[in-house]
């Protein structure tokens, strides 16, 4: 439809979706940078929405049953903010759009969750809104399962491009949402035919609606800048029981008679001439930034129509018994399960006098028995793992569209797309979502490992067959890089329990932890108890702590992690025997470690003595604290990996690569 | 196909392939460890193609014009193992089937590449064989181009599963094969329904048939027990124009009373007692690992059937100019283009007499613009982000299905994709691969990047905005860890020049570095001129050197790279002017830098002065180089990040982080 036809068809509808377009070409042009074209494309789309379909109340943006509105194309952010702005969410005054893009403003060149109410997940990343508005969708599933369709009942809405489609995490979305029939999923493409280096056709052949039909989604199509059309595709995917994905053919840059329609309405300011062009053709002769009263106010209105039903939710809420009425506050905030620590305690103190030598897989799977049990708000899973990752507890039960209940979920072959969708979860609320794959397969999940951390939400990894342990499947799947790579991750707690009470503790940990991802690196091989003693305190959370004391005069201090604690172990006996003191330092968690007071680090890892670091993987990160408040460098060592690993049995590998008590006692006494 | 009435129908087929079967169910339980199901599934459609498909010569295993052969569902690797046995490749006697798994044997858990010839690729992280083989398809049809159908004309075969075609990686592929229309790419899908959680349909109802057709691929399907109809679908694939997914259906395990159609044939041998019952069905008479001669010489004469035709093409090579013969010899064999070190050594003097103040993602296009020119091997691309990449130089040309003399790739937003496309073409011989993204995506690439890495293919990557500096687009675009990540990988070159001479020198070091990938981390941001000497000598070769001397007594070293290497040089007149001596090293590639003797790297960095490092990234791996052969790590410092960036310009942000000549005085000031 062209623009005079629209205008003289639809006055009130053009008005409203121009204070976005006008909104979104001012703050670019303000910030001298940024993506006009794609507010301007998708704005017929996005009024039709928020107007019509999308169930919120902007004055009270928590609302924990409102439809989740996601941006997964997010370089168009000004999209959002403008739709915050225009229907009055909190702290969304015109002053943040006028800083677009500025230091310390709430509107980031990004969508970035925490930033403002409304910003229901961080993008920018492409393909990750739409994999995680997956997650969000499942949470919603499994949460009216347990609270009730009076409760729990509403949408998640996405906006994806070109490029969202394109990435191949898109693919795990589609799959896993195809299969689990996430009805309520609704994927709202801006098919505008156009990327950054030209047209979709010069790199993409894919007729996208046969692809999502052939995982199955309905498929439906609109005119994106007839509102008519939008809200006939809209009011149609609502009523479909599967995922569905409505291809709204758009024109990017939308009335810019020189940029519409190419890559340079994208990604860069229309500059001031177009702009005063385009203001003409739209009817809007406001000046930047200002909205006339009348569309104010009609947007206004817009955000305020939910109110009715949300109060009608409260009142329905206020029905449930009290005790459920806290039980889902509870969840929804993400306040840990009251049952944890004494579900813990207890299990703890049968480790110790059972002291298991097992893998700290399985110690995971002992852990998990617990804690599923004592928190009902998890959902497990797997890419394809279960058995090797051991993340399935008795009684979970199978979450999929027949059984909503179920808390464990197959993912199938989809690192990425699992990682996504727990992000989602863990951003719904509601759910503590967890999921394993083999530790080497962050490389393929790290798109999301990312955002989890960069978001700060409580997304479990629960990586097994964390070394060369794993010994006959060779160096593909042998990681010796990524401990680093995760540590070097910020705001990432990167666990490596050594024992069945170390990886229980580390679980404990990653519950409590409310703003910060963890990831649980895991043995494949069994590993004898270390943890002999039973205390209260949770060793972990402090990083690392004194495993074993020197005898006699302490003269080295061997530091390991997870599988290379026993080898720690073995080689403090070999010196003692020879008359070197030498202390163990267990240290499953760097992170925590460094966040301690200068005085206990102090006290764990004291000046004087030599010390060597013994981990299955790159030396890369260890200098930090081989070095830490003392001398040279030349009484320090490293027992670890050097390259990639190889294929054989693992007690072979670890000899091969010479992590072995003997190398360890050898280090240290070349170095005294 | 029932097995008695396959064996009755078919017996010299079902004895070929029985021969693969028990080698690999042979193989599996002498290792007790491996995947026999899937060489038992695949065992007829392997016969089939390496008997009347695949173009081959077993005793010429580098023959150019070879099929490329993939086994993209690389746990199945028996039946690869099993394949180059029997059919005579060098170095695979039986004594390395009966090793499979074990320290030294080249029958590794999964195929790794360079272990012994025939294996193409390393596979095993899924996916990745199929995407690497459109990188293999995409390098024949350029080379094609360039030196003919008669010297190149080969087709690429790609065994893959379930599993492969879950991965996101997949589409990626998928969606770029049928854009280029890759006519000579043939994907035979192990359509057993299975994964190792259970059944195919537990995780995923996609039909994979309908999802490639709506990418413009050929679909088509066969039993894939049945040697005719195998026969008859791989002849279909070849006549078809457009690449073609063949649906095989199969039964993993095939013939396993206990194990056939489940999970349990995917990982674990089975057993011997189970090994007995399954011969018997075969028919299958023979001790373990014992080939009786009849079928043996079979097997050897298709190893050999390809012999004419290899010889027929040594006549058409031939027949080339010496000039043209010599060219395709060198590109397929990787070595340099002897014109590059005048190319660049002419650029070279002409940077260092301009000076240009330039981002080095310019820099990088102007070193690409004369090696292009001198080197016609190369290849380039970007994942739609070329204007960002600075990927395209002129007179390329689009490479694709019209033109497949271009050099230049519109990969789309296909990060993963690119890279293992590739590998593939790195792998292939005749093309040196070069693929633009931006520096945070690494994470969408990690896969990939990792098997450059591990099999120590030359794949170029050109990853520009590589830290704060990309200022607005904020912290879901601004890496910080990145660095460290690539670091950590063994095998990387990871670089990160200063200005226009050291981004020449680091593509010249690329370039000639056959047996491992190079990562260039480029600036969006202008820099100024540090190296305004011509030198011959490439010094980023050496990794790390004296940029500027220290006036007076030597106080203070200050190490730096990339865009922080102009605020260690302002750094260094602040503190030059209170009179305090000091260094600037740029340090351009760790690895490199530490390959250097210690003679080399203790003149670079001596014992004494304080060290203060400068990266706008974290730390990880920095105390490396601030304890390194000396003192207390008092004495140092880093100024950097702690955590994800912002939004903001990029001199704000800068300044917002303490990255500043400034701090880095007082930093030094208080250390001394």
């Amino acid at each position: 439809m062209d623009i005079p036809t629209l205008r003289a068809r639809h006055p009130e509808h053009w008005m409203k979706a121009a204070a976005i377009r006008t909104l979104a070409m001012d703050g670019v042009q303000a910030a001298n940078s940024g993506h006009p074209g794609m507010p301007m494309g998708m704005a017929d789309v996005a009024t039709v929405l928020f107007e019509k379909h999308l169930k919120f109340d902007a004055a009270h943006p928590g609302w924990h049953d409102r439809d989740r509105f996601v941006l997964s194309a997010g370089h168009g952010s000004m999209l959002l903010y403008s739709l915050l702005h225009l229907t009055g969410y909190p702290g969304m005054g015109i002053d943040q759009l006028k800083n677009f893009r500025q230091l310390g403003a709430k509107t980031a060149g990004h969508p970035e969750f925490g930033h403002a109410e409304g910003i229901e997940t961080t993008t920018g990343p492409l393909g990750q809104g739409l994999a995680t508005a997956v997650g969000m969708a499942m949470a919603e599933e499994s949460l009216a399962a347990r609270y009730g369709r009076k409760i729990v009942d509403h949408r998640t809405w996405v906006i994806a491009g070109d490029g969202c489609l394109m990435e191949g995490i898109s693919q795990e979305a589609i799959g896993l949402a195809g299969k689990q029939k996430l009805g309520k999923l609704i994927v709202l493409w801006d098919d505008n035919g156009i990327t950054i280096d030209g047209r979709v056709d010069a790199s993409d052949v894919t007729d996208q609606l046969a692809r999502f039909s052939a995982s199955g989604w309905a498929v439906l199509s609109c005119d994106g800048h007839d509102p008519d059309d939008i809200d006939r595709a809209l009011t149609a995917a609502k009523a479909d029981d599967r995922p569905t994905l409505v291809a709204c053919k758009t024109h990017i840059g939308y009335g810019s008679p020189k940029k519409q329609d190419t890559a340079g309405a994208h990604g860069a300011p229309l500059g001031a001439e177009e702009i005063a062009t385009v203001r003409e053709i739209y009817g809007w002769s406001h000046a930047p930034f200002v909205i006339p009263n009348d569309i104010a106010a009609q947007w206004a209105e817009i955000g305020k129509k939910g109110a009715g039903e949300r109060y009608a939710w409260e009142v329905r809420l206020g029905m449930l018994s009290a005790t459920k009425q806290a039980e889902f506050e509870r969840v929804m905030t993400g306040e840990t399960s009251p049952k944890l620590a004494a579900a813990v305690r207890k299990l703890k103190k049968k480790l110790v006098a059972d002291a298991p030598k097992v893998a700290t897989r399985k110690a995971s799977e002992i852990a998990l028995g617990a804690i599923n049990a004592a928190a009902p708000e998890t959902v497990g899973g797997s890419a394809d793992l279960t058995g090797s990752n051991n993340t399935l507890t008795t009684g979970l039960g199978t979450f999929d569209a027949d059984n909503r209940k179920g808390r464990y979920v197959y993912y199938g072959i989809r690192e990425h797309g699992m990682a996504a969708a727990m992000n989602g979860m863990a951003l719904h609320g509601g759910v503590v979502p967890y999921g394993g794959t083999f530790m080497c397969f962050t490389d393929y999940a790290r798109g999301a490992m990312r955002l989890s951390a960069l978001m700060g939400v409580r997304s479990i990894y629960v990586m097994t067959h964390d070394s060369i342990g794993l010994g006959e499947d060779g160096p593909t799947h042998q990681p010796v890089e990524h401990l680093a790579m995760l540590r070097a991750t910020p705001n990432t707690l990167v666990f490596r329990p050594a024992d069945a009470v170390e990886t229980l503790e580390a679980w404990e940990v990653a519950m409590t932890t409310q703003d910060a991802p963890s990831v649980l690196a895991l043995s494949r091989q069994n590993l004898p108890a270390v943890r002999l003693k039973n205390q209260s305190r949770n060793l972990v959370a402090q990083g690392a702590y004194v495993l074993a004391e020197a005898e006699g005069k302490r003269r080295a201090i061997l530091m390991a992690t997870g599988s290379e604690v026993e080898i720690a172990l073995a080689a403090r006996d070999l010196l003692q025997a020879e008359g070197i003191g030498t202390r163990v330092v267990s240290m499953p968690c760097q992170e925590l470690f460094a966040a301690q007071d200068e005085a206990y680090r102090k006290k764990v890892l004291p000046a004087g003595p030599v010390r060597v670091a013994i981990e299955a993987a790159v030396r890369l990160g260890w200098d930090r604290w081989l070095c830490a408040e003392r001398g040279s460098e030349k009484k320090a060592g490293f027992v670890g990996m050097e390259g990639f690993g190889a294929s054989a049995p693992a007690p072979e590998l670890y000899a091969h690569f010479g992590i072995t008590a003997e190398a360890t006692a050898e280090k240290v006494k070349a170095l005294l």
